[in-house]
């Protein structure tokens, strides 16, 4: 069989393309009702049995048997270990990526996450406090799907941060248990299936503690705490259906970072990048997921094109051919714009979570995009630069959520208390001020608080 | 009938401390189904009929009906009469309140709201662009709990951002109608009750059109758009449980600020401030609820037992003393602690939203403080002058939430985009690098990508 992808091509000045457009983008939200009630009984029944109730899915779902949770836990010496394991040029970029994240990272904590005050003529105080969150838990999927890049992304900013407690979660699953697609059966007892590049990751990384424990089972823990292991604070890192289900329900009683949907690229070209390496920049967002959606806005036809045959010529050389064909042809699109300021305005309807301006002088054309996770300029920026070392986070607003949310970052691990120190001086004249509001509003007690503090003492 | 508020004592030298401490701090955390199975009702209702089923909901809960949404329109000049008509003190505290807020919020977008990138050796460019939301809908409650400065401390902070559109929604229920716990019936056309202070703040907020609709029919207009509505970005603002369970369901479609939970105060003292002062912060947090919660800790015992007589003497002259007396008896507490370091430490465990901390040097304990929503410093910062107009915001996270999450500030109104421009010199590095990882992860589009820019043109 010989595959073929064939992206839909759009034309802005076509009658139907309005209709067209926004059939594209319409995504495939549904919430499956039997996740649903799965993950609030295993919520509910770790919540209130622990350790003996998440040894008793992790047996279930992973295949994996073990005396106590205790049992399930990574120390720094199988981290240790892994990294020494592995050859030298993954250890070698593995260090590189991890030490580039950890600068972005650290720049931005100087940009935005320092705690700042300022006083008033009358010496009132007013400012805010940055401070770390104290633990929090990264979940990274186990078994052949585990992305080391992910817990890098996770893990640094929280480390950059200062937060003291990083506790992975990471599934180690039987071959054939449920968790991998199996029949699942009888669980045995071993180290389950783990992930040489993750543990060497986890080393780099700055992780306090892991256990090989996943699912919805492993995000109810972490919420919640058990006998072995802590509440956190926040929850964050990607994880399938059941997961996203269960970080959504305990949402409120931890932090979590976003439910993240299928990942999608724009490019956005004026036709002087090479058609080879925009035709392997949607190839690397198809093929992650028959979801994933890739798509191409030029203002020029040709190009269009040029690209289409580049996708011919080099899509049967991917081993991921049948998945990139899949999502090419159900999700992918090329759009013919009038010009550059209209494919600007097209991607801001988008508010894509990766947008690579792949044309001359990304600098003109940059200001006027308003909505995305990230915005990758010039030919030399792929996508893939950027989701492994360049620096910036991987982790984004997904499903033009980028309309109002933003990458992962270290203000994620970090939260703020407002300050505030009214003076003797400062409370006569704010005083007068919160009474009379108060008063309006019927807050008597509120007026009082602040009238006892109009006569010093 | 006498009223009296006994809080409970605690002492952490008593052997039950740790129970009576964990039973005080329980939340009344109940998902009410008939709410949820209502709210998911009139969500798809307004999702798929907009603005006539936006007027039905009107009629049905707020009494009141209209022709059109355009009808229920309220427009900058219903703000500048509303504005002309309150009484001059109200008018200028009104004004001195918005100045501070909004200086407040300027001074916390300078310091960490603006867009920062950097350049290394190799000319690659990294950093963050931080822009404004387009279109942000604010609720505000309506009938007689309508608080005007809640409007000013969810409005300012989104015109400080630089949001184009801010969107007012506030119900203007009819007396009698389901929505003031009257008996509902027959909807009539008319205003509805509204609230002068309201309007007069929304003159001086920002805020760019206003709708007297209400309840989770103004949450899904807002949410997905109507054919009068645009569909905005994020919506932010306090309501009741029908107003908090469609936010929590449409989170995700847009952003939402938070889900609050019944307000709480801690004053952790050194026996040094009036214990009439302390009494009524106390009051002044009871107040708002009988589910409000107010707490003390003082190393002193003696002060304990001031405050109590304070209370007592206190308690009779309030207008509110029923609501204070139970939401005290109920959920107050008195706690003495060793010293004032014990007392920081059980501060951090309530992770409280407001904290007062009432004495001498508070700078000294400060440090201490981990987790609070907003600290207030010193005798002279009653929490009613930082609720009204000292500048910070009083959107603060409730029920230990702060141990994650942040008060309201320009930072929810603003996303963040990453900016990465790879130099030539750059994909050569980082390809390298970039390609060693994809091929671990077994994603050879990536690697690809990668390696395709290792040659430069």
């Amino acid at each position: 069989m010989t595959l073929a992808a064939a992206p839909a091509r759009l034309s802005t000045a076509a009658s139907s393309f309005e209709a067209d457009f926004v059939a594209l983008l319409r995504g495939s939200a549904t919430t499956d009702d039997a996740i649903e009630q799965r993950v609030r009984a295993i919520l509910a029944d770790v919540q209130q049995r622990g350790d003996t109730a998440v040894l008793e899915y992790t047996a279930l779902f992973d295949g994996l048997r073990a005396p106590s949770l205790a049992a399930l836990e990574l120390t720094q010496a199988d981290f240790a270990a892994a990294f020494d394991a592995i050859p030298a040029a993954q250890r070698e970029a593995l260090q590189a990526a991890a030490a580039r994240v950890r600068s972005y990272h650290a720049a931005q904590k100087r940009a935005c996450g320092e705690s700042w005050s300022y006083r008033d003529a009358d010496g009132t105080l007013l400012g805010q406090k940055v401070t770390p969150l104290d633990c929090v838990g990264i979940y990274v999927p186990g078994g052949k799907a585990a992305y080391p890049s992910s817990l890098l992304m996770n893990a640094i900013p929280a480390h950059v941060a200062g937060v003291q407690e990083i506790i992975l979660v990471v599934p180690a699953p039987m071959r054939g248990s449920l968790a991998t697609g199996g029949a699942g059966g009888q669980a045995a007892p071993g180290p389950g299936e783990r992930n040489a590049l993750v543990l060497a990751a986890a080393h780099v990384a700055g992780v306090t503690r892991a256990y090989t424990i996943g699912g919805a089972q492993a995000v109810a823990a972490l919420a919640y705490g058990t006998q072995t292991l802590p509440r956190v604070d926040k929850i964050t890192g990607p994880g399938n259906a059941y997961v996203a289900c269960a970080k959504r329900h305990v949402f409120g009683t931890v932090g979590i970072d976003m439910i993240a949907g299928p990942s999608e690229i724009l490019v956005l070209a004026d036709g002087s990048t090479p058609p080879d390496w925009v035709a392997m920049d949607l190839f690397s967002q198809a093929e992650h997921d028959e979801l994933a959606q890739s798509i191409l806005l030029c203002p020029d036809a040709a190009y269009l094109d040029a690209v289409q045959h580049a996708i011919d010529r080099l899509l049967p050389t991917m081993p991921r051919a049948a998945i990139i064909a899949k999502s090419l042809n159900d999700r992918g699109a090329l759009i013919l714009t009038r010009d550059m300021p209209e494919a600007c305005t097209i991607s801001n309807r988008i508010a894509p979570e990766h947008l690579e301006l792949s044309c001359q002088d990304p600098q003109r054309w940059e200001p006027l995009l308003r909505h995305a996770g990230a915005i990758f300029l010039g030919a030399y920026t792929s996508e893939s630069l950027g989701d492994y070392c360049a620096g910036a986070n991987h982790v984004l607003p997904t499903g033009g959520t980028a309309r109002f949310s933003s990458p992962l970052g270290v203000y994620d691990f970090q939260k703020r208390s407002s300050l505030v120190e009214v003076s003797a001086a400062g409370a006569q004249t704010l005083g007068a001020i919160a009474a009379e509001l108060a008063q309006g509003e019927g807050l008597q007690a509120h007026a009082q608080a602040a009238q006892m503090r109009l006569q010093p003492r």
